[in-house]
């Protein structure tokens, strides 16, 4: 195997999935015309709305940052302002790109449980202010699954929301890992989204297997106006755009996107009883999609380290370990037994 | 074949080239460190530092439009302009990028021959105003080869840059066919960028046979400054960068980015021998790259549209054909068969 | 009188006029609230609105720059296009401020007589390009009087809005030399403003002889959602508002306003005949306003120039001379006189 | 007295004082160049130059808002960061203006009793993320005097800064009420701001009896390149800069700034003094500027407001009184007596 180490550093370390390998390959035949009129996409996106059960706008844009940036830029105006929750990717992982985007919205932090927005405290954040001195809150973003690997039941979701939209503010949900997070409900796509009031999703391709692909999907389509030139100008309309729908096309059929997800969630869920049971080591939040925090000795931590094995450290001496599509069981076992070897 | 149609649409209707392929194929065996912390990262920029003899600084990113804009927005700020060709990419095709990731400068449209700036021009542009109240220019861009398929030749440019460089301004080269102008030229990478004053090139994959990558290279690395926070922000940092970067890591390899672009350029000339052949068919460019500029009759290019050929049209009525990697004589054969057989 | 040069420079420089002058005194009594909550900016508001004749929005900013500015920005997103005259101060002295207040908005240049927009080459921009590679046109922009010194007539802005209107774009008007335009049709506010289709007006003030103070009205109040929140979070919301919106206040009194603009129009006129009247002098524009543009002699204008005269020079050799309320008919005489004298 | 109840709600209820109303006055004669090429303009400027007692950059705009953003604008880029205490005005009171002039910067806040940065939490700030996924920290702004109306002692400030220059970050002072704190400590202006490493300070007008007008100082000119084109495109280039620039001119001359901001402070101190002896009343601050932070028993807030009296409510149910140039020690007295009658 190659660089062992980095597989449970991120569920982006692993690389394209054999299907979307496949569908690459298939869309690599002839010549195909440019930015997205190729029937790659022209498939992917009706796909997407047969997924929703709704005539939803589509967009694939590169990255999960300019996804969330992008769709964000499209519900607020510079003198607006996000809530989102304090551990939020959108707050701590892309380098301020809501901001850019937006030309200067700024980001009002949530606190909650387990990564969740708490509603009271978001309609704190929404009502504290009402003076034209301070940015007016416009969205409230909430992530699916969350930073923590935790996710939002439907009735969590459904709590929030009943709590905040008289407030005039639209609903956007950070779905970089939504694969998992659908897997783990089991529930519609439909169901936890647009029906729970979320306008905008944006759907990871990236974490689920495929590269360099992520979907922008407005439900409220009066919001996505001019949304494909605002992707031109923000330098996210991709030329060869089939090399990244006909991944899209081919995972969403059968439900492959969500055979994926399962397992990478099932390993997670393997490597968490594994870890529980090493001595001294404590899960820092309830494992439900494809990520396991969890607080380690010291001398486990160094000692895995030492070993080669990579992994994120966060707030509060917690390791973060994430599982994907290609993790097997036996690196999960590796992993396992290397932890426990260096727990006695 | 499918879709024979597009194929001279433009040089991005063709798919990924045999070896770029393969590179990808490679850099999906295992896994890897994301945002660029892996082998082909580093051996790809290594390489690039060879080709251009120097110490420059290299960022991947996913269009040409983001490399520009960022480039540019590195160069100046929101109150400074750019001059281009009034028919640049910068102006005319990349829907107002560099003024959105510069926060507002402004472009400066130069007039010239063949799509190249002339100097006279350019000084008039950077002397016509010293007051405030008019953006200070501060960059000129170029391309290289331009948009009408022309190419600086090294004095050329060297002439441009002399009358100008006193002014304080950077210069940028827009190199989203760089290749093809390099094997057109026969020239040093070195010689006809950082030697003839270009502090900044963009040097396009996507049209050299590559998918969603191209290459940011400092040479002035004093502009460089935070580039990296730049494109994270901006929504271009690659999570599985190893996919973009190992097909440059692959086409530097023995030249095999010139030979795909040698090949391109040859089809192009073989085009426009043919339709100079063809009566009443006028070339509107002299043929330097990879594209052929051609005033067709009116009954020529209704009836190549009839039969399913793609292609722009230009201002002053003349169709654009683009040569890729992926053209064959054959094709090439095949459009002047059509043309000829319709001008009778 | 101090520094007799410069005031036919601009119309900028004079100062204050007495009745603005005494209604800042008036405002500078006891203690008022802040950012806009006194009875002077209620009063200032309301006498707009009974001028206009309905119940338009009004915010207070400080410059011109900034009301052109921010009204376009809230007409259109950072992808949008603004048409307006290529003599437009939009374009021309704004250093890049609707670029920058929008994000990257591109402004697009319209040809027309007499720095109007010609509605034949308004409809060429709106329609030239229809794809996201460029700029969707939003905004048609258009000074009233025009940077020459002309008027539309309403006629005349009746035929560029009913052939436009149709294209989905917001009609802005820049009127920093409002009430010279207004004076000089004798028409009513509301027929030449949203009665023709305008949906924000930058009324000017500091031309009209007020210090840093000038409105923007919102006719279509859809457009002004938000605002105040806009305009403070640029850095044009007045603490001191009442020193503002009480110049607005009292000139709005007993048509005050049209007086001061009337006598700056007519001692324009006096300016013109005189020149006129100068062998070798030739006018450039008709004169409408308060602006005189002429082409001089060599020996005229050097020899002006030499005695301490200022004055722009505008394209095409041609000599600028403002009016404004502080003008007087000496002053004119005085410049007459020179200028006969030099021409001999 | 007309509004009294307004009067300590801020120290911009109050107006222009005299001194500053004359020199208007007098700016007010003939007829003056626009934008700044004047002599009160040029005076002003040579003023703060010998205040500073060293060859700073000096730029006038309208407001404290956007004197902060355009400054902080001038020392990082959008993808980078700005360190604050998380009671400062740049975060609680600017809607956003420094991340919308950055085009996007975030606001980092740190934490400080009374309102001042703590050294450690700053140093935390600083180095608690290096990874570009994070907006790299590039300026630590301070308030002096700060929100809370307390001020940093010079070996405050000088503990702060050495604790901090090493990171290369740029020190900026937001001082709307720098006159006030300048009285307080009786310090020379240099040896608190640039002797002390301030690079930038914005120096506050309107509250020490101006109108519409802050100073941006630039200590460090190579930050101020071209920063007269970026006041220009933020709107802030005011065309009759004399009114400006002549308020500070005369209130330079012979210490009245000094003379306006003492007398502040005194009754601030005298008001402090009064509510301390009112039985149930709490001072929140060290009164060290002209702000007072006291919690009232709500019997007295209750019927304090009911009275007419208009104050700010902040957090913690503290209410701020301010003092102005304006205020009168029988208006402190009144004040008093009303609270005092309501305590029994």
């Amino acid at each position: 195997m190659i660089a062992p180490g980095c597989q449970f550093a991120s569920d982006n370390t692993a690389g394209i999935c054999p299907e979307a390998w496949e569908a690459m390959a298939e869309a690599n035949q002839g010549f195909h015309s440019s930015y997205g009129d190729d029937p790659f996409t022209r498939k992917a996106c009706d796909q997407l709305r047969d997924l929703f059960e709704t005539d939803c706008d589509v967009y694939f844009v590169f990255t999960g940052t300019a996804a969330n940036a992008l769709a964000l830029a499209s519900l607020c105006q510079s003198y607006h302002s996000v809530i989102a929750h304090q551990a939020a990717h959108v707050e701590t992982d892309e380098c301020g790109a809501p901001e850019f985007f937006s030309n200067g919205s700024k980001i009002l932090l949530a606190s909650g449980e387990a990564g969740k927005c708490d509603v009271v405290d978001v309609q704190r954040l929404i009502t504290q202010r009402k003076d034209l001195h301070y940015p007016k809150p416009k969205v409230l973003s909430v992530s699916q699954s969350t930073e923590f690997g935790t996710i939002y039941q439907p009735s969590e979701l459904q709590t929030l929301w009943d709590g905040v939209k008289g407030h005039c503010v639209h609903l956007h949900m950070d779905g970089a890992r939504f694969a998992n997070a659908v897997a783990s409900l089991d529930a519609s796509p439909a169901d936890i989204t647009w029906r729970s009031g979320v306008e905008v999703l944006c759907f990871g391709g990236t974490k689920m297997g495929m590269a360099m692909t992520e979907a922008v999907v407005f439900f409220n389509k009066s919001l996505s106006e001019d949304f494909s030139w605002r992707c031109k100008q923000a330098g996210q309309l991709n030329s060869k755009m089939r090399f990244a729908s006909a991944q899209w096309h081919r995972l969403l059929e059968n439900g492959l996107w969500l055979k994926h997800a399962r397992h990478a969630n099932e390993l997670a869920q393997s490597l968490a009883r594994g870890l529980q049971a090493i001595a001294g080591v404590q899960l820092l939040h309830e494992v439900q999609a494809n990520a396991v925090f969890a607080k380690l000795t010291p001398e486990v931590e160094t000692r895995l380290r030492e070993a080669g094995w990579k992994f994120y450290q966060f707030i509060g001496g917690g390791a973060r370990f994430m599982c994907s599509w290609k993790t097997t069981q036996a690196d999960v076992d590796a992993l396992l037994a290397d932890a426990a070897g260096f727990s006695v």
